[in-house]
């Protein structure tokens, strides 16, 4: 297998200046030949030439009232000491608003202003001065005069005006056609029966619908087998027809060095790897004269390609100047090590800690990642030569969401369990001004999170072995300044969770110890995996007498998809989750599964009201169809923990 | 004629609420039956129903590099002292990226840590830690979990996740759709040839495009005659077809009145009249269970009406969160006077003042005047009960346009010549990102303007009678202080505008005072009019001799505009204008035009490449094209006035 091992490592900005210089110098950056369309088809297109009115606006004189119109003249020394008769339909002529000026006719009286003596005369009080309430012709628009001048983005308004200018059609830039290749032998179309080392072809519609959000025509083509000859035929088609190709080079990186011969065989490569995380094996390269792009095959990588180096490009061809989100100093919630050899682009979260300071956690999550970028917030760019940042440091973020929507966000950080999913669909769904951020971190984890200022609230299931009591020692334990309350929330079946017939015939932890039984855990840290430890002493099992402890899965839904897969046999977990996998369980114990909420986050209209859900009706409806849960009031306050006062 | 005078005149929120509630106690704001389409086209749209992952992503153990599959217990011990050797196709598989882990596998070693011995043997000299770069099942997304809640906005990611979480069709809420039904009997399509009276009916396609752009589907129907059966046959369909009816009054406010009394005829009037201004005489009824709404004729007042009141029932169908421009506080340029009865939405430009102020200027139009909005970089919220705000106070507005953008805008006040629409766009030929700005206030006001630190650069042509010099001795009077200079633009020829063929021979000033001859004057302070009253002076003429003398138009062109309605007879004025519009033209003189600068504004990047431009060959070329300038080294600086500093 040939493989190129070393790409290049050009820092970000100048792949791009070397990129659009040369893309220049062949002509590739003009926007094609001009389209003319109606204007009222114009919105959000972009004028190709300057468009000038045709006619004014008003195109006559008009009265700007509903009333008589009248010479001036005839009207002077009119007062209320000597009103003056005027003859209606010679003298004085009744309009309305946008009426011509009859022949005549300088100015106009409104009706409110007019006695009628009788049908035929009318009586005024008051002179009327040239041109009172009248609109003159081109008021708003003078003929020949520029309404829009070349490459204006084209709005509601201006479609308004060029059509008051008496302009019927105009021309645009055209939309540039993007042609998006899929590639690779894996990849399979959405809807398919899946197995083994299918790849669902997603990526050409993630980046199809981000270039048609910028003003592309996303022309998606089907996929192309990982084959020389084949790509090579259908790049060369592609750029044929499209002014920007994207490859997208599936997860294979042999299909990479393959998009980099085939571009370079039918045109030139200019770059072969920028310094930057993810994103690093992008391609630039040009062919017939186009401008066609190495996307790498991560849906984040690609992304951060599309939005660094390929929207630059369109830009250009739409004569748009590039749009900067917005930039905000935050503090680092968390440390974030980064290397000195790329420029790295972090996803990461937001929330106001304690002290009410605009803080980002990075996510920790690999490119191929796609939720990381429904989940993220914002996206910390970490400059080339940066070691990173230390918790408490200020970073710079570009905003993905408004800042006063993060203000309106509940953040749940705790132990994960189903029914803080349907909560926060059911907090959206009475109030869509709020929205719910949840990461999945265990019920030490929301312990430690609270204590530390972070989150809001979170989800926690910790079993204390002494007393069988749940969470409130912990508490104590851990955050010995108080400041958080319990809210009671459920009991809940924990037990094994097995394949449908449970063919191992696994009935008690002890049977976890037996040869051939591949366990799925939890992480340290994860109330389940606490409680799993307490069982094991209980039964007298050590640890390391069961295969896949160290096996750490995030969630209960996580373990019971490992069961499924046929990846593991067992793991404890709750029944909901078995019974969204249609997996059997065998039932354990029962377990308090609070909420651990912050004392000023209770302050918060939007936590309030994610507390009030879990009290409502329709919340309790869903508690029961997933299954596995009792409960007596949930949203009720258990225990509160004031705030310690710093012994000065 | 049946007039209904008294409108109510509710404040604007107290409207909304009343209607929104209305409505909701109607079941009128639920969205309509949720509709399913594939993800793909889901860009844009809000989910109706929380989106559940059916499969894991990835659905099998991958490998998250290319290299060697093993199993991790085969390593243990390895060292650079002690490697270990792996039979390739037993005990180590290759793979690459993505492919699924070979069974009995737990770990992959990367490809650049494997040394081959032979081809069928590897060495390494590190053991391989369990789960070392596999992707486990459900990395990305769980089978099972919630992707995505109800009355979410999806974005290009969400389409992404939904799909690698097998998801291909989802619910979302349907477009609303907005019936628009222009009435009026003097509307008249775009593009027929017009006469006096016809009014374009362009009003349905600008709130066609602005509800397009917030997302709903507007349905544009025929032009309805000002007839009440007709309309009410037409509003009783578009109520039972579309989800909002608008009604768009034409200008008549006969039809108005007419509007509401259809309304009542089919449903009921909430609200007639509320107290904004703009927008005042609006109608919030329902019909058939559906929002109609009487949308005002003059199209800012439509568009105010839709923003303010439509939106929020849109937004309420779409279960979307009610978008909020950006607000700013910013110095008043001018003072502003408000009514006490209103709240007032004021159309303003936005700019940089001499000491770097966000300064804002209301724009003095009325509400028929759609430009106004096209030059508006703000909207100035005045609340009900304040009587505006003084210059220099500070008041709050939303933009309409990024602050970045305004400062990157040449703002130019002054007299108006065509060559500075031609200058504009040929500097946004050159740079996309920068803006041009200006406004017809004449030379006077130009100096005037800068004096107070107000604009950046305007066109003077103020002839000195003394010496028959221009501008300098201006400068010198009315700008003390200094911190301006004088940049050079062009000599052109000023002359008697005059219809085709000159039917009334008029050949010198002197013939402006002959009888019948109707006269279209410039604003005082403009250079043409203080040039006409020289030559009047010259020849022995009082303006109160010339007809139409008070009659005031701001530009060259509109002038033009004027003589070929046939509503004036002559005007003084330059050739170029007298060309647009193919009138005769008489020479009269020749007169310089300068470009007067401010000292601070010229170290803007964007003022300095507006003035390189005048110099360039391509804006030269359509200087000759524009026809009746001469010129010598437009852009060259003619003479400077220092900053004086103050006396102390």
């Amino acid at each position: 297998m040939k493989r190129k091992v070393y790409l290049d490592d050009l820092p970000w900005e100048e792949a791009l200046e070397k990129y659009l210089t040369y893309l220049e110098g062949i002509g590739a950056l003009q926007p094609g030949r001009p389209e003319s369309i109606t204007v009222e088809e114009a919105l959000g297109r972009v004028t190709a030439a300057p468009v000038y009115a045709r006619i004014s606006s008003p195109h006559y004189h008009a009265s700007a009232m509903d009333g008589m119109a009248v010479k001036s003249a005839d009207t002077y020394g009119a007062s209320e000491t000597n009103p003056k008769h005027l003859n209606v339909g010679q003298e004085a002529v009744q309009v309305d608003t946008g009426d011509p000026l009859p022949t005549g006719c300088d100015a106009v009286i409104m009706i409110e202003d007019v006695h009628f003596v009788t049908p035929e005369v009318i009586e005024i009080i008051q002179a009327a001065h040239p041109w009172q309430h009248i609109r003159m012709v081109g008021e708003d628009v003078v003929a020949t005069e520029m309404i829009l001048p070349a490459n204006q983005l084209i709005r509601p308004v201006d479609i308004g005006a060029a059509l008051a200018g008496g302009v019927p059609n105009i021309f645009v830039h055209p939309k540039p056609k993007i042609a998006i290749l899929p590639t690779g032998t894996e990849l399979v179309q959405p809807g398919t029966e899946l197995k083994p080392g299918d790849i669902i072809e997603y990526n050409s519609r993630l980046l199809g619908a981000t270039v048609k959000q910028w003003g592309a025509i996303p022309m998606r083509r089907e996929i192309t087998i990982d084959n020389f000859k084949s790509l090579q035929e259908v790049v060369s088609a592609a750029a044929d027809e499209a002014d920007i190709v994207l490859i997208n080079a599936g997860s294979s990186a042999g299909s990479e060095d393959f998009t980099s011969d085939v571009i370079g065989s039918l045109g030139k490569v200019l770059v072969h790897g920028v310094a930057t995380r993810p994103g690093k094996p992008v391609i630039l390269g040009e062919v017939h004269g186009k401008p066609v792009v190495g996307v790498p095959g991560y849906p984040v990588s690609g992304i951060i390609v599309l939005e660094e180096l390929v929207k630059p490009v369109l830009d250009r061809l739409l004569k748009r100047e590039r749009e900067v989100a917005e930039s905000v100093c935050v503090k680092m919630g968390r440390r974030y090590v980064s290397s000195l050899k790329y420029r790295e682009f972090v996803r990461a979260t937001l929330g106001f800690d304690a002290e009410g300071s605009l803080t980002a956690v990075p996510i920790q999550a690999g490119a191929g990642v796609i939720t990381s970028l429904t989940k993220a917030d914002c996206i910390l760019d970490v400059p080339q030569n940066s070691e990173g940042y230390e918790a408490g440091e200020r970073a710079h973020v570009r905003l993905l969401k408004p800042i006063d929507r993060i203000a309106r966000t509940v953040r749940i950080l705790g132990s994960h369990d189903p029914l803080i999913d349907e909560a926060a669909d059911e907090l959206r769904r009475a109030d869509i001004r709020t929205y719910v951020s949840s990461a999945h971190v265990g019920s030490m984890g929301a312990i430690l999170a609270l204590s530390r200022g972070e989150g809001q609230l979170g989800g926690v299931h910790l079993l204390d072995e002494t007393d069988g009591s749940y969470n409130t020692s912990y508490v104590e334990r851990f955050i010995p300044d108080g400041g958080v309350a319990l809210i009671e929330c459920v009991r809940r079946a924990q037990g094994l969770i097995v394949a449908k017939g449970n063919p191992l015939g696994i009935q008690t932890v002890a049977d976890l110890a037996k040869p051939g039984v591949r366990y799925a855990n939890r992480q340290r840290g994860a109330g389940t995996r606490v409680l799993l430890d307490y069982l094991l002493r209980q039964e007298g099992v050590s640890p390391q007498e069961i295969a896949g402890y160290d096996r750490e899965e995030l969630t209960h839904t996580a373990v019971a998809a490992q069961i499924t897969a046929g990846s593991a046999d067992c793991g404890l977990g709750i029944l909901s989750a078995a019974r969204m996998y249609d997996l059997d369980f065998v039932p354990v114990c029962e377990e308090t599964y609070d909420l651990l909420v912050s004392l000023s986050a209770m302050e918060s209209p939007q936590v309030r009201a994610f507390l009030r859900v879990l009290g409502s009706e329709s919340f309790l409806f869903r508690l029961d169809a997933l299954g596995g849960y009792s409960y007596d009031k949930p949203g009720r306050i258990k225990k509160i923990w004031p705030e310690k006062q710093q012994e000065s």
